[in-house]
């Protein structure tokens, strides 16, 4: 289907004009339609699998990877999963119309603010179609509008999943056009939809580097911006050799392409001689190819790893996502040297430090300006749902607004509202 | 002075670098530099005021109007009042380091919010130089680095600020490029400062609603927008008269010059005729020019009011900030009708309603989508002092980041900080 610039500015009035509706419905309502999501989504499954099916089938015809392939699909167990998802998001609180701060001045007013809902959000996503899905019931139980601009390799699956969608929403008795989505996708509709300041309050792209970054150099509005990490777990003198092992395997290894996934990691060099050779034979059993400096690669040649892979870095390979089993490792001869790499090669996202000492602790804690901070952990708990917001829309790398996972509460605003009795400024 | 392109790059990057510093400064040092600059306000005051005086020369000569030499005017009074601003400053609590809940997650996890700089602050602002000295403190106090872009009337009186602002700072064992001023006013410096969007991280724009749109529409960072306030009062069928009066009267006379101050003010066509003839005999008295609906005007006539300066109001006048003693009147049938001037008309700042019915104020503080909604008060409590966040940087009129009065809290950001004993993720 295409659709016209003008249709587009239509859909554009309607979500506001939904928005306007939505941030007044109540909870009740919005738990409503998102338990009618989950079970429409139980109950339409064999439509939304058909129109899966198409787009796998396209897909495999246009020649796309095994990954990308596994990122379309939707199966049985996956449409239960995002059932659950959305339960969840009903079960969660609601965040609109709590209000934070209030006080009473000595003159008697009354004063606090409010949280209202941003008003209309668009999203600009890639393959996977639970985006679809997750985005849409984050937006409706915080109150927004949205508008959903998916990939053109998941146009059936889309709009199967966004039908479903509204007619749940519909028959809760929530405005029709709270969700939207734009199926064609022409690439001009995204330039048009960057430049909709005056309709879409928030703009949050999901996919890879080259998407987000697009989204970010061309659109007039708020964007946010995150999803890439490059992320560094960084092994003190001091760390015990054994969790310095588990926390930088799970790390990488537990799923590697994921945003929280280790990317480089730093070695201090009073611990390289006992932690690379470990770390070393776990990542070999794992198949994990390591991309080492100097120190790193002769270290750990010396240790005769079986199955090891460990070649030469190229600089560029610090400060690259891999999003596979591949790390880079470079060996330090101080804490001060890996936070100074790290300021200069990570992309603000998790950043973590394996010590027994307290000054390192607090000193990374301070140094390093990433969304998370790590002391003694895998860096794969940045998630909404580990850090107890039940729900991300995204996880931001920027500082304003919301930063690392967005929940619910990061999808609102405030506003300050005054209760008096008459009273004027004197 | 004329400074280069590559200068303000490098300017940039010392601003980047003091910001690194200034996160990790202590609250210590920070209000030391704060009461050096209060000091060095009232000890060199000769020499600031012999600059101002070189300013407003220059703007005499250049047929500056009345209104902009005396926002440009310093005297002993204004730089004491300044002072006593940044001692202000100084007590406040150190906004940097709160962590914000922070809890232990069922697997031993410690995960909470801290909070952190921004890190650089652009500012772009016209012809006041105490905004020199107000964001130089207010982004000290928040940790954050500043780039300073003052108006080219005001030139010499920002130069002696600064440089008096960096010498307190230094003075103290601050960085000293922690508060830098762009002296050159070439329009061609502003449009590579809004591109330098690897240094700046937030741009905030002071002044007119030109400057605030040129910055908003052109900046490659985030800005926080704000300051344009087409305030609304409504005065609902059940007002109290008497009130209604204080209060309509307060907003827009007791400063007619500021954001806060009333523009429209909107009258349920039911308290009319007792409110219309009383306001119009305070306003008459106050020299307020009233630009009202044929109702409005009618009834205002027949009322017979000494003095009254009551036309036809265009329809331009409904949506227009002021900025002056005039106010536009529209008569409406019911307060959905006024909800709905407001959502068409006004530039979301400070929106008021008086009225002694409990359904009327609920549905005015729901419905109306506004950084600040009053109930029986003066829209002229907008500000962050009255609001109990002792100072602000600005107002916002946007959702993201911040809205309303923007105090030191609004300058920060924050991290996530986890603390563990060797956690990995299932």
């Amino acid at each position: 289907m295409t659709i016209t610039s003008t249709e587009l500015q239509e859909k554009g009035s309607a979500a506001k004009e939904a928005a306007t509706q939505l941030r007044r419905l109540s909870t009740e309502v919005k738990n409503r339609a998102l338990r009618n999501i989950a079970e429409g989504l139980l109950a339409k499954e064999a439509a939304v699998l058909a129109a899966n099916q198409e787009d796998c089938d396209a897909g495999k015809g246009a020649g796309l990877s095994d990954a990308l392939l596994d990122r379309l699909l939707l199966n049985h167990e996956r449409l239960a999963a995002m059932a659950a998802d959305v339960l969840q998001v009903a079960q969660l609180p609601d965040p609109i119309g709590e209000v934070i701060d209030m006080r009473t001045l000595p003159n008697g007013l009354q004063v606090g603010r409010r949280r209202v809902p941003i008003g209309v959000i668009g999203a600009i996503y890639e393959s996977r179609p639970n985006v679809t899905v997750d985005i849409a019931s984050l937006c409706l139980k915080s109150g927004n509008a949205c508008i959903l601009r998916g990939g053109k390799e998941a146009v059936n699956s889309n709009r199967a999943l966004a039908w479903l969608v509204q007619e749940a929403i519909t028959a809760a008795g929530a405005p029709a056009h709270a969700v939207q989505l734009i199926e064609d996708t022409d690439r001009a509709l995204v330039a048009q939809m960057l430049k909709m300041r005056d309709v879409i309050d928030l703009l949050i792209p999901r996919g890879g580097a080259d998407l987000i970054r697009h989204v970010a150099d061309n659109a007039t509005m708020p964007v946010v911006t995150g999803g890439i990490g490059v992320c560094h777990t960084y092994i003190d003198a001091s760390a015990d050799v054994e969790m310095a092992v588990n926390v930088a395997y799970n790390a990488k290894c537990r799923r590697p392409t994921i945003c929280n996934a280790l990317d480089t990691l730093l070695v201090h060099q009073d611990v390289s001689a006992a932690f690379l050779p470990a770390i070393g034979r776990r990542w070999a059993d794992a198949g994990v190819e390591m991309r080492c400096d100097d120190r790193a690669l002769r270290t750990l040649n010396a240790a005769e790893i079986a199955g090891l892979r460990a070649v030469a870095a190229r600089e560029d390979d610090f400060g690259k996502e891999f999003l596979a089993l591949v790390a880079a490792v470079r060996v330090v001869d101080s804490s001060a040297e890996a936070i100074g790499h790290i300021e200069r090669y990570g992309s603000g996202h998790s950043e973590a430090i394996v010590t027994r000492d307290y000054a390192s602790a607090q000193r990374f804690l301070d140094d390093v300006d990433a969304a998370a901070v790590y002391v003694n952990a895998s860096t794969q708990f940045t998630d909404g749902a580990q850090f107890g917001l039940g729900a991300e829309v995204g996880i931001s790398t920027q500082k304003m607004h919301a930063r690392g996972p967005m929940g619910l509460r990061e999808l609102t605003s405030y506003k300050w509202i005054i209760l008096g009795d008459g009273q004027t400024r004197p």
